[in-house]
């Protein structure tokens, strides 16, 4: 039978373990994102893939806070993360530190989520605003776009949304599935 | 350049165009979902992959309704929907009429998302509880679980999320790229 299995037999790390456990090269940058129940969902989602850190770009919101804790629920004190004032210059950082950094945003000249290979080399991923997306002199400065395709009447997902499928796509064949015990 | 779309340019399908295109033969169940701005992120993510159906049911908010349209952005009046008392009574009308039907949860004997090959038939996946998860007997009655592998120290993922990861993984191969203008 397929009997749910609790909490504590999941046997997920603890916050020591997660500190010292290889995390995945994979960097996220937050452009301009207002709403902190989508930065503390983020955090879960970046959790729960090990990824190596949130850069939480301009206006977005940045821990201790009660909103973004309620989504995170504790994942702002496991996830690395830090704040910087301008996208920009974060995004040109991390090209010089030889990262490859991608906007995901529906664009020109796009690649198709499923039609990206993740080399396992360092990457970086940026999410953009609610309603004005990513920054274009963000986008212009990135290596490319990464598109998530879509077939209904809205103009796109919600950004913890997308930031999960795109992680998961790039992530998943380094996830190994719980062991039986 | 990768230049930004606009919203008129995606030329996404308009309503009439949604109930009239042909849809992914997937259902989603709401098993007493407490959040409403998670139900309305799974409308969104329902819109933008074009299912068949959502079905929410026991305590699970419905349209119409303030909270759940601040996350759905208009996607209750384009996906269609339908309110179900009981979860289980819904997964048995359904395994009588043909379709396929899997818990999305972390259970024994479970399949890793990325070893699950959607064939293209009739498919309803049943997303449980913020806290609960799917309930035991809902569980015992579908066809088998889908569990997300994750690699963190928090024991899932948001439920909006996991929606928006797991129609992304079975309907990928079935979204077709944006075509340039």
């Amino acid at each position: 039978m397929s009997e749910k299995i609790t909490n504590e037999a999941l046997n997920r790390l603890s916050a020591s373990e997660f500190k010292n456990a290889a995390k995945r090269q994979v960097t996220v940058l937050l452009d301009n994102v207002r709403s902190l129940n989508n930065v503390g969902s983020v955090f879960r989602t970046a959790d729960a893939f090990l990824i190596e850190k949130l850069i939480l770009c301009g206006v977005t919101g940045t821990p201790p806070n009660k909103e973004i804790e309620k989504t995170a629920l504790g994942a702002t004190s496991t996830v690395s993360w830090e704040h910087s004032e301008n996208t920009l210059a974060a995004v040109l950082a991390l090209k010089a530190d030889g990262v490859k950094v991608y906007a995901v945003e529906q664009a020109k000249h796009s690649l198709a989520l499923n039609a990206f290979n993740y080399d396992g080399q360092k990457l970086a991923l940026v999410f953009g605003n609610e309603v004005y997306g990513v920054e274009q002199e963000v986008i212009d400065a990135c290596h490319g776009v990464i598109e998530i395709p879509q077939a209904g009447t809205k103009h796109s997902l919600n950004i913890a949304v997308s930031a999960g499928i795109v992680l998961w796509e790039v992530l998943k064949n380094t996830l190994e599935h719980r062991k039986e015990e």
